[in-house]
């Protein structure tokens, strides 16, 4: 994203520090490079989301340009935590928008030209702005919602919106903390035809589910290669129930997807990370494999959120037409500026307002359920994979050499030279093979049941990850209604602003309380599945050896 | 035995050196001690078995005296290795009969007064010699046959049942290989009542089996002890199926019984040993119980042996009727001289004359058979002992840390504040336990079904292990043979002894078939037993562990 870096003000990057290690594919030109580590860029005009650099070695070679793309982000965001004149992050911004323009159709930053036209500034009088669409994102912001930026507190929410992108794209801490303000004292909330419902329902408060589930198939993995076969990758192919109508994604996109449901719901809705960006032979059969049925878990948690199933950007990832429904698709989710805390403007409880002690007890109690869930799942994964270890290595091993041994010593009897043991060596011989047969049966057996139990519980060691987040920004409105009287009486609000603080921060509790509903419904139908398949998988495979070692006693001849 | 020396002549041994280790049962007088450790005799007249002992750290103490019995065999057999003057012999010898007269109306070497009259000299005319019976063996010897000592041969036979009768017990190398010389070469073979015949069975060469077969229980250990509590000891009841009397009889007898079998069989018929002396806390129940077991096996394996089972001395130690016929019936096995590859004299098959070379053929076939049978044998016993380890330690710490791990979760679900979730809850929790019971059931199995196998392949590893010495004692005879024109040559021999050589080698070989025999139809028998046995509990074993899951299972709603 920050390739082709044109504005001369522009902070140049020649140099980038690697995020996350990434290991080449031999015979695809690639550079394996290390977490930390410093490059030099060679070439920005890759594309295909690659670039090319060079380590300190001298080994040129392409990287993936996702490896380091949240580098400026943070760069920006410790200028912004630094509270730099709003000039110095607009520049790098700008730059924010220019940059990728790579030859990749799908570049997530890609500003398409002939976009322009049909985007949402088509319904907008000053459509003829347009062209500095990409260059100046503020008049983005402020065509949204031109009453929204009267006042001091003009460049207020968008300048959050700008921050909050990152704060929840980083995961940066302190910046949680000043995130809600702008929520909770912002004005005049946004007027968008977006509305988020809260219903009490038997189990307290509710979002607002569809009649009919959304769910989706992920399938299909295709290996494509692009200028003209140098780089290669995966394409997914998703079906949607509702269309019926599948449509292509690469892993690129997905995290696309990610970053924009993060964006905008991130502060409301704990939205789990995608499977590992893992890219060690990435068109291993074993790793696509993998990969895909974790995108399908990802993509099935998606479609089973009443919010995020329903909102436009998973929509068109799912049902766009062709390749420029898409791209309009994405740049109009990229415009999108109901993000971060923001999203709370846009949620209606049907409740009365909830009393601050009550707010406070529930963001408690959710804090600590979800910190000791968190622990009892990581005890599981931490069971599970020393059981894993134990079932595919040392104990299968001990049951083969029970079955040779039972297999040498039969074969010793046959050498005895004594007439009539055939019965007795045969015997020993079957028993013998049976126990191979059960040293393969346990060694196969955690493919079959444990890795779903372990599959689930990491599925939800990542989801629980978020909430410290989610919780985090509860837990820093809150702080900030109870310091009401005390930004009343330094006149820093107006007795006013506190009590419409007070009414968003209810609002906020409510929407934590639905989401916390809902994760509940789903962990006791996730919990109930995973032990159920579990245990029945377990009952089949101790089943099986019994009935084995059944037959395999019925040989010998009773006396 | 060597306590109470009284013979001025006689080698006077004051400081002797343990032959085992001993470890002092608490509170009961007694001194720990280390074989090979020299300890100095503080007082003989101790009885019941046991020496009052000092050890280099002044320390006193009593010490069984079997611990040192087979010193001052061995100290004679060196002696007659050496083929010192006979005389010397026979004094030290003496003292071999006079000794350890002490207050234990069981003890070994016991030479009751009373005993004189009811003993096998009764029947001899010169029963008068009763007197001097203790002091002079050879006396004893050449009364069972005054026309078995004319010539230069004269001191043959008996100083050879002096010697082997040390080899037996000692196996003392190099001896074995002289040892069938005796037998192969004695001029004129004893005319005993005792006839072992042979006969040509479907297999080949059986012994004649006994109609119905003995067998007995051994059982109801009891804590006896003797000088005013001094000491204690355990005494078993053994109740043969012929009288359904039972008997009593303390470890020591056992001992004594395989010694007496092993002195008159050892050479055709390999006399497993007895379980381990381990003398380490001898009161604790488990050891008792696992003596007791093992001891039965012992029996067990001595009543299926159709020679063994038949003999007199076996039948005495089943059937005595009161002590004074025990004496007597002791007495008498002792002074027994059919031992040692004497017992081949009495031994009739009923086939022709074997060729020596197929005599060969055979030998070496149930050499090699044994060996290989040992080595299959050891492996079982290898991965039994690693798979018992696994069983009761790591697995079932696995499976209680799964199971905790669900019951954390389970818990962690309950504080949730939702409602209606406790049937996940419940179902979960016990899922939970259920491997917590797993854990406990893959702990105990082994008890139930490994413990069995290992058992039995124990005892057949001590079976084996016999082997090599009865065998061993035909391949010495095979070689002498194959000498027999050298021999002639040099006029060692006779023609005419060459001719008796072969015979009796062939009678030999037919032994060692009849016996091989019986330890195939044996061996078919025990390994189809202890494998239906094994695979029986293994099956209900994951029977119980599917019912178990099944009944877990069961408990999650389906949805």
């Amino acid at each position: 994203m920050w390739v082709r870096i044109t504005t001369g003000s522009c902070i140049k990057l020649t140099q980038v520090t690697l995020l996350y290690d990434f290991i080449a594919e031999p015979g695809n030109n690639e550079l394996t490079v290390k977490e930390g580590e410093t490059v030099t860029i060679t070439n920005q005009n890759i594309g295909g989301g690659w670039i090319e650099a060079q380590n300190s070695r001298g080994e040129v070679g392409l990287v993936p340009e996702d490896y380091i793309e949240r580098l400026i982000k943070q760069t920006l965001l410790s200028l912004a935590a630094l509270s730099l004149p709003l000039s110095s992050l607009t520049f790098s911004f700008s730059c924010l928008f220019q940059a990728s323009n790579g030859n990749d159709p799908w570049s997530v930053w890609n500003a398409d030209p002939s976009g322009g036209s049909n985007n949402n500034w088509a319904s907008n009088p000053e459509g003829t702005q347009t062209g500095k669409t990409a260059a100046d994102p503020w008049s983005a912001a402020s065509q949204g919602h031109p009453q929204a930026y009267q006042g001091p507190e003009r460049s207020g929410p968008s300048l959050h919106n700008l921050f909050f992108s990152f704060f929840s794209l980083s995961r940066f801490p302190g910046f949680s903390k000043s995130g809600p303000e702008l929520y909770l004292l912002c004005k005049q909330l946004a007027k968008g035809k977006e509305k988020l419902p809260i219903y009490m329902g038997e189990v307290g408060p509710v979002w607002s589910y569809p009649e009919s589930q959304l769910d989706c198939v992920v399938a299909d993995p295709k290996k494509g290669s692009k200028m003209y076969g140098l780089k290669s990758y995966i394409e997914y192919q998703i079906v949607p129930s509702t269309t019926n109508r599948p449509v292509n994604h690469r892993y690129k996109h997905f995290d696309w997807l990610y970053e924009r449901l993060l964006d905008k719901f991130g502060s409301a809705i704990p939205i789990p990370s995608l499977p590992d960006k893992q890219v060690t032979g990435r068109f291993e059969e074993e790793f696509i494999k993998m990969r895909m049925e974790r995108l399908q878990g990802w993509m099935t948690r998606m479609c089973r959120h009443p919010i995020v199933s329903c909102s436009e950007v998973f929509q068109t990832f799912l049902t766009y037409k062709d390749e420029k429904d898409w791209k309009t698709g994405k740049r109009k989710a990229e415009k999108d500026e109901t993000v971060g805390v923001m999203i709370f403007s846009t949620i209606e409880p049907e409740g009365p307002d909830l009393d601050p002690v009550e707010v406070e007890q529930k963001c408690e109690q959710f804090s600590r359920f979800t910190k000791s869930m968190d622990d009892g799942v990581k005890e599981i994964l931490t069971v599970g994979h020393e059981h894993w270890k134990r079932c595919t290595g040392p104990l299968p091993k001990e049951y083969q050499r029970i079955g040779k041994a039972f297999q040498n010593l039969s074969s010793v009897f046959t050498s005895s030279g004594y007439q009539g043991e055939s019965t007795l060596t045969d015997a020993m011989t079957a028993a013998g093979k049976t126990y191979e047969e059960i040293a393969q049966l346990v060694a196969e057996q955690p493919r079959k049941d444990l890795h779903f139990l372990m599959e689930t519980n990491n599925e939800y060691k990542g989801l629980l990850g978020c909430f410290p987040d989610t919780i985090g920004v509860h837990k820093a409105a809150i702080d900030k209604v109870k310091e009401g009287d005390k930004l009343v009486a330094t006149s820093k609000i107006t007795p006013q602003d506190k009590v419409t603080m007070a009414k968003r921060v209810s609002i906020m509790s409510y929407a934590l309380q639905a989401e916390m509903n809902h994760f509940h419904s789903n962990r006791i139908y996730d919990y109930n599945r995973v032990m159920q398949l579990y245990l029945e998988e377990q009952v089949k495979f101790y089943e099986t050896i019994a009935e084995k070692l059944r037959q395999a006693h019925s040989q010998f001849t009773t006396m």
